[in-house]
């Protein structure tokens, strides 16, 4: 083991103990329980409930959303956001090379090119400025759409994902997309409680997307969410996410071919009591942060990452950065971690280099190639928190 | 109201009490609250657990199918049950005009054209005669596949579907599917156990599928399997509703665009309470199906749907059958019944009838006609197969 390795392992107990360790545990404290017996109780597990309805409301009102429509998850979220975004078969759509693969996925479900772009260190998201350089040099505007000189097809929109709950620079972002005529779709899957300038991550573009898989700071089982704000987007939202059936007692009639996306009463149930507890959950997994700054500020090597200026994150995945002469010890870190029982990983494998996308168009991504040699995601549940020290 | 809808009213009554009931209820009267307590204080309610590969096992062992794979609906069973039939972009697969909407979605999801295909009255189902003699006038052979002499198109595959629970004539289908180099594919979403010559549907083709939503025989909130008998066949389902992540104890590796169709642990926990109380529920509903006979042998004009001969059938939805000189009654029975407070509805509006469809190419239609002016279903719940008389 290196001597990094083994400083790393021990600051990392200091601070989750001795006791093996996942990277994100969820928490069932609240009235979850109580919740799942109600739904039982009424019957109502499948898609018709009153939990998927307050949920919804739930998660507007947290978030400011005007309207939020519960999914069965992240990706299902995220699919439904890009056809309300109106991307077409072969159009292309902007994504991080940085991001899990749902993201690029749901490009390619609407039959559209997911286009890589790069991604800094500040904000771990789509670096705007040098997005904006390259396509300046590298598209044309026609009948006021965005269109890619060497392949000629149109980019529809660009998603940036808030990397580990810390929100991108949207002011820039939207400035971009403003300029070059970009929808914008927020994927907003790890960042549920991150507020970029005092506004909740997702509702700053066209539509939003939000994750309650098993590993994320709330979760409903499966499940996802839109945020949107335009009324008839939300409403649009709903019929394609529930088969496209037209309101009838007893008639199926369906206008299109929607999708099966309901997210089940039951698993709202969940969201509900989940809900309830985030304000707890984001408090312990800031003052895990604290812990963590405490407990690494004498390892030399490494930095613990933390939320931009003027951005409160979740935290939801604590991070530490190597740095850039360490960054070969990457591999060793997270084996002499993960074989002492602390639970630690690095950066998704970038997009570019998956074998079903290695043919698509990227800009330079030496920024997000940069990262992946020395991001590692550390233990990061929020019972952490508050062990004592 | 008409003389006819008095005496069905009447009649109804008599088997399900004079307060209101719906047309199909689930029942948790077995080990539910423990399953799922068991889930939250295990924490795994997210889509890795017991209760997945629990139900799984359970499924396998109680349908006969050498392998299942549970994933969060029965529409998503669907689209990838037709991607592992090799079912591609422009193909033509042939799915019953008297469905649910999801048999014909899930061929759109793959890029394929729906080609609709008549029913029959005795099972319900794809009627294998017609569509024979359809076949031999309107399809040739070139390299070994079946190509729609019309359209150019190869029709890839057959996706009969056992309607409210009665399956279709199986040896017939099997021999046209082998006759024509047809993949088979069993939409056996409705139809968890029933049973053709002792076999359960869902196991005779290249795949089957299976639906849990809350208005199913058992439902775990939403959700769905797949039926496989091929190991590497069960394989490649695994791995393409799992994102096709390649195994890895920290590293995110995608060796194809993949989906996130996992069924939570949570509902899988739901999914195993419900199973093991799937035979109680069956009997139910089968003697809820000779209260009706007897109660309803005295109306004129209709017909009580029983199983056709060699099978046993789930009886999920009873049905009855309006003789065709009532037929042009059919409208004022759904009305005066449901006006009763007894939930009726008429069969789903045909495929080549639902806007996003009317397009695609299909066969002469007139037994599904002849079926939608007279089918109805009745409430069905197995808890009225017990009630007191």
């Amino acid at each position: 083991m290196t001597r990094l390795a083994e400083t790393l392992v021990s600051a990392l107990r200091d601070v989750t103990g001795s006791a093996p360790v996942p990277l994100h545990a969820p928490e069932f404290k609240g009235q979850e329980w109580a919740y799942l017996k109600e739904c039982l109780d009424s019957t109502f597990v499948s898609s018709v409930g009153q939990f998927v309805d307050r949920f919804e409301d739930d998660l507007a009102v947290y978030t400011g959303a005007r309207h939020a429509v519960a999914v069965m998850n992240g990706t299902a979220a995220l699919h439904v956001a890009l056809l309300l975004a109106g991307v077409r078969p072969g159009d292309e759509v902007l994504v991080p090379a940085l991001t899990f693969i749902a993201t690029a996925n749901a490009v390619c479900y609407c039959n559209a090119v997911p286009h890589f772009v790069d991604s800094d260190s500040v904000s771990l998201g789509v670096n705007a400025e040098k997005l904006r350089a390259y396509l300046v040099s590298n598209t044309k505007t026609v009948n006021g759409q965005c269109v890619n000189r060497l392949s000629g097809r149109v980019i529809r929109a660009l998603v940036p994902m808030h990397t580990f709950g810390h929100p991108c620079d949207m002011d820039a972002l939207l400035s971009l997309a403003d300029d070059f005529g970009l929808m914008l779709v927020e994927d907003a899957a790890e960042s549920l409680g991150s507020l970029y300038h005092g506004r909740h991550t997702g509702t700053f573009g066209l539509v939003g997307t939000l994750s309650f898989n098993g590993n994320k700071t709330i979760t409903t089982g499966g499940g996802g969410a839109l945020l949107i704000n335009d009324p008839d987007l939300a409403r649009r939202a709903k019929h394609i996410t529930t088969t496209a059936r037209q309101p009838h007692g007893w008639e199926f009639s369906h206008d299109e071919v929607g999708f099966n996306y309901r997210m089940p009463n039951i698993n709202a149930a969940l969201g509900c009591a989940q809900l309830e507890r985030l304000p707890v959950m984001l408090a312990d997994k800031r003052n895990l942060f604290l812990r963590y700054q405490k407990a690494l500020q004498g390892v030399p090597g490494i930095r613990l990452f933390s939320e931009p200026d003027g951005c409160q994150s979740n935290y939801w995945l604590q991070t530490i950065l190597i740095d850039s002469e360490y960054a070969a010890e990457r591999d060793e870190l997270l084996d002499a971690t993960n074989k002492a029982g602390i639970m630690t990983r690095p950066v998704w494998r970038l997009m570019h280099r998956l074998s079903p996308f290695t043919a698509f168009p990227r800009m330079d991504l030496s920024g997000a190639e940069d990262l992946e040699r020395r991001v590692i995601n550390i233990p990061s549940s929020p019972v952490l928190g508050w062990r004592s020290e």
